[in-house]
């Protein structure tokens, strides 16, 4: 594949077709904005990563003697699914502090699980040396664009069925996900503006487009298990810099906060950062805005803690919509 | 409508169409089962009702004055959001024992809320009251042949989206939602077996198939605030005699069980009478099991409860499915 197009995501949405859920959209309704969330935190693997693991990974030659990945988790447990249902072998490099139970359902789907400490590049490195030394084929994340289109048909079925929106709103890490959806979104609604969001204190896309470089940050402290990356990716940093508007910073608190709107009010369950998109979009949404959900594998313990705050977003039932 | 029939679902879902969602259906994979699990609780107002009372109230004439509707909770928002976008003005019965969030949000559709005891029959008395003295049209919530039909589509459109299946399991109240489904699955698979799930104590169903008769139990003391009814309604009665099987007892501990496989598996917020369905058939359920999930306006204090309990059943990430 040459380039991130329309046309290259709307092919890939019909080859992935078979293996992913077409999410429901779901309204949310506030005072100055309707929010039209993309559940993809419905997906199987309860993750949008399944749609470009299998992008990517059904483009492999017939002889491919395996993949090898690297994930906080849930982009491991999406290769790990899609390994098993296209007949591959699997194995994925994933950090000590990854969700116990992510790390589970990627084992539990075949795949075999390499433990590595919490830094991002460090993860990058050892996924690197199990291709060079056992032939393993990577599966990048997000850097590649096989990845970012598969990743892009979410954005693609949000706008063919709500039609144009004035925001949209997703999560970045780094940065396959918003690369994909930016390039369908600006196709189908070339007025929208474009808005990332990120972990306070690691917001290196926000950074990047101020500086106009690729930017290098420290691993952020957040809940957000899946937003803990360095910097974005070199693919994915030009097509981001073309597209996305800003990108906005998102505290633990705001991410809990979310997380109990999307239960009470969509009957959602979402992890911190499924929930970052959500959690901008209710602090300053205005019009008709597209919230990319992104994942829902929460812990427990965690969904229990957002449960028990004081009531932030006020229900959107009844409002004129 | 004088029958409910297949055609007359099929026609019901065109017709509610505009206004409800097309609900995805979830995979869970258990050892002996895959549970199809049809998510109504991601309708708009969190529940299946919207189906029945929208097809109910489509049928109205122009010059109705207005509709009156008893329930303990999402039969009163499903009617109170219908009048709202059909441009009709509404009054709904509620027991005291509702839960505040479900008041609240008929309230802010804009229905006016009367509040009764919390015994079902005395809701009905209100209601009577209220439609003869005020000139209101009743909307029953279940013993009426529009609105199970309006019901019968959630099971129409599992069907049509995976084809046959072996057991359906579906909540019963007053019957309205198993009648309408119970109709459409029988056309659709007509070997199929019907199982309908009740509270523990409040089985009026299972003692009616077994006596043949329609049985009158004391309101069950059960988590299921929607499933507190003393008997089946004498317009579903001989469908349900005529197509369920049989109907299997839950406990609260079952409820709250399968509330947190939901919430750790499905991603799902479900409600206590939005469970009763997954917490047989995760019982008991084999081969290719639909499932029902009637609803999400779980209390946040009841879903962190469900959270906090030890695991009882196993993730099924990763089994063959």
């Amino acid at each position: 594949m040459a380039e991130l197009t329309i046309a290259a995501i709307r092919s890939a949405a019909d080859a992935i077709a078979p293996h992913v859920l077409r999410t429901p959209v779901l309204e949310a309704v506030r005072p100055d904005a309707v929010l039209l969330c993309k559940a993809e935190s419905l997906q199987p693997i309860g993750a949008f990563k399944l749609r470009g693991a299998f992008h990517a990974m059904q483009q492999l030659p017939a002889d491919c003697p395996g993949v090898v990945a690297h994930s906080s988790g849930n982009h491991a447990q999406a290769v790990a699914r899609a390994a098993r249902l296209l007949g591959l072998s699997a194995v994925v490099v994933m950090p000590s502090d990854a969700p116990a139970r992510k790390r589970a359902a990627a084992e539990a789907d075949g795949a075999e699980v390499v433990e590595v400490s919490p830094d991002s590049e460090e993860r990058e490195r050892m996924a690197d040396r199990l291709a060079r030394e056992r032939g393993l084929v990577p599966i990048p994340p997000y850097d590649d664009l096989r990845v970012a289109t598969g990743q892009g048909t979410a954005a693609l079925e949000l706008l063919d069925d709500v039609g144009p929106i004035d925001r949209f709103y997703a999560p970045v890490s780094g940065g396959g996900l918003m690369a994909g959806c930016a390039v369908a979104v600006h196709a189908l609604a070339p007025e929208c503006e474009i808005i990332g969001v990120e972990p306070s204190g690691g917001d290196r896309l926000a950074a990047s487009l101020a500086s106009g470089s690729r930017e290098l940050l420290p691993t952020p402290t957040t809940l957000a298990d899946g937003l803990r990356v360095r910097r974005v990716g070199a693919v994915t940093w030009p097509i981001l810099q073309a597209h996305v508007a800003r990108s906005e910073p998102v505290t633990d608190d705001e991410l809990l906060d979310a997380m109990a709107f999307a239960a009470r009010n969509l009957r959602l369950v979402l992890e911190p950062s499924g929930a970052a998109s959500l959690a901008v979009a209710l602090r300053e949404g205005r019009g008709r805005c597209g919230v990319l959900l992104s994942g829902g594998n929460a812990e427990p313990a965690v969904l229990a803690r957002a449960l028990a705050r004081p009531v932030r977003w006020q229900d959107g039932a009844g409002l004129p919509s």
